[in-house]
């Protein structure tokens, strides 16, 4: 084999569901010089990320860090860590994501019930309540905004009907954290994960999660040090968590006053995760959700005026993600492939009943601004006409401008 | 809170056990721009990174990937993968990462055995070989370097002893790789782990990982595709890996053809794992050993030659980390700190037995150089006489100088 030279990727402009173009500043930072791991420069930098992603959160909970791995990662931290083997859990699924979810409990030894609706729905909070009390689960498990359908699932009024019923409340907020509203703990959330790769605009490979004290409870009631670096009198319980790694009990203790060493922190995520955090709070919370509102709305204007069909309720679409309906006699696989090609935009289709059925086109982090949108509309009107669909001329493009326009 | 300012590190050496100082073209690599994860440039540079990890382990082993987690997720992934709940795995430990595997494996579920030495020294291969026809292990599990206590453990006759008895040959080579001998195939191994933070001279979060057919046959006997995007006729294994994450058959699908959907890849971290392969294939595998165990040999009669009392059987010592008794009187973490706020030059500590015992000093990847090896040298001397030790003025480091004249 040849050497190859250093890394030299193409320019795209990536436009589907996730991951998306990483903010510049995000980008940067990743490559910010490394210090050691107990370094007073790294702990510092550890705290300050906890704190920064408190307000992400909109929670005051100690307990909020970072896992080190993918969005999936976070995920199954959160379920092993928060089950025992046998333990009920509820899973609504109303896409993939949600598939997933009881695909992790199921792996983790949980007893899994699931409701489904059909995809391009969510659930009402009366549905999944009357599951709560017919399953009496130990953790409700539900994805907030489900990136194969674009739907977002309500959580406001889930937190309440947990609570009443003793039931832990945990969400996967990948796909709509930074682009949605999120209230960790207005809403009564014990557990909630996420990734970078979507709407915060940074590289995948970091998964910030924030516990409850509830959760934290249940966590340490299974604690267990490891042996190498126990001491006396650590606990070490029998019904301890079933991996080593995702053990947030042993990970609350790395990044807490004790320094417990567990992982080696991957640093340059952290800086990456440190950065996305900071430039959404430097620019507001609610301002980048707004930011979010607009472009999803432009670029719903848009494909609508392009007479492309929407899937799925809108009422209940995220912010940052729109499906439409590959148009009959469109080669939708060669059609992306040319938006990717002749363009450098990417867009993606989706999974199961949906893949080769829908394209999804994302605005999110970086790449919810008006130029993208602009941009992107132009190209698919461009391709859209050249694969043989009937499309009016500069429609998409009007369409959004006129949204930026009533703003 | 105030909203911090982008990231400034302070400047480090980092001549500690790990994390080091990563590669600037490493860094680099971090922040080049994302790519979609379906992009042919995407996964032609996930083929491109099997290749040169190939390379690095010397194997011809298909599978040869990434785990995205930092190397304990490659140390779970690999045991948690290979054996069955259950199954006997047997683990030499000669250090604090010995009992790392004990525990990630009764995490799993494994009959735990473990044969112990002193730390400071390894185990001949018949001592193991005794140990594996007694337990009559599913698994060898071993550490290769145990960065702990700087030991490195002879692995070449291992494979062997593995294939005679039918059991499955794993290691670490965290602390090792890129450093010292390394030879996949010809050592017989089944399935070898690493991490990027050590001699490969990369950030941690990134988890190198090669399987023989042999492992590869057991974790396809477990195939079980998840829920969400299981097809007819795809596996449904009762005896599932009792984790998604850490799925090894899954991660083979999503590098493989098939490119099954499991994580997104961390894209910032392949970039930099590539990179840190790129940069030792291209200066050369057996060159850069050569560079380590030089600079490990200027470290070693540096610090013996400042008075120091090196920890272990150095005949067994990798090359890149070297571990002196604190002397006498010395406070070890004051003379540390003064090194790191005087200097700017990290030396580390250990665990266990050996914490606030020993230094350790590393020589890896980018920092086994010639003036690296120089600075701490130097450093330290001047650190080691303020805090009360009598040592020969320039002793250190003209030793290390003559170690370099008479290569």
């Amino acid at each position: 084999m040849t050497i190859p030279g250093s890394i030299v990727p193409p320019a795209r402009l990536l436009m589907g569901p996730g991951p998306i173009s990483a903010y510049p500043s995000v980008l940067t930072a990743m490559s910010a010089p490394l210090v050691g791991q107990y370094d007073p420069f790294m702990t510092a930098t550890m705290n300050e990320t906890q704190e920064l992603y408190r307000q992400v959160w909109a929670t005051t909970n100690d307990a909020t860090v970072l896992v080190d791995g993918t969005s999936r990662a976070g995920i199954e931290a959160a379920i092993v860590s928060l089950i025992r083997p046998g333990d009920r859990v509820l899973v609504p699924v109303f896409g993939r994501f949600g598939h997933l979810l009881t695909e992790i409990a199921e792996r983790a030894g949980a007893e899994v019930h699931k409701i489904e609706t059909e995809w391009g729905q969510v659930f009402p909070a009366s549905v999944i309540e009357e599951a709560i009390v017919r399953v009496k689960p130990t953790l409700l498990a539900v994805v907030q905004g489900d990136t194969s359908t674009t739907m977002l699932q309500p959580l406001e009024d889930l937190g309440a009907i947990c609570a009443k019923h003793g039931v832990l409340f945990y969400t996967d907020a990948t796909a709509s954290l930074g682009g949605n509203a999120f209230e960790a703990d207005a809403w009564g959330l014990d557990a909630a994960t996420s990734g970078l790769q979507k709407c915060l605009g940074g590289p995948s490979g970091s998964s910030p999660i924030t516990l409850s004290e509830k959760a934290v409870a249940v966590i340490r009631s299974r604690a267990k040090i490891e042996a190498g670096i126990r001491e006396d009198g650590d606990p070490d319980a029998a019904d301890f968590v079933r991996s080593n790694y995702f053990d947030l009990g042993m990970i609350l203790d790395y990044w807490g006053p004790r320094r417990l060493n567990h992982h080696t922190e991957a640093t340059s995520m952290l800086y990456g995760a440190r950065e996305c955090a900071r430039l959404l709070l430097a620019e507001g919370r609610d301002a980048v959700i707004t930011r979010h509102e607009i472009a999803g709305a432009a670029m719903l204007a848009g494909v609508e005026a392009l007479g492309l069909q929407v899937f799925g309720d809108v009422a209940h679409k995220m912010t940052n993600v729109v499906a439409v309906e590959i148009p009959e006699g469109v080669a939708g696989d060669a059609a992306r492939g040319a938006m990717l090609d002749d363009f450098g935009i990417e867009i993606g289709t989706s999974f199961g009943p949906l893949h080769g059925r829908v394209w999804r086109i994302g605005t999110m982090g970086y790449n919810a601004r008006k130029d993208t949108v602009l941009t992107t509309l132009a190209a698919l009107e461009s391709v859209l006409r050249r694969f043989g669909a009937s499309v009016p001329a500069g429609g998409g493009v009007e369409a959004a401008l006129d949204v930026y326009a009533g703003v």
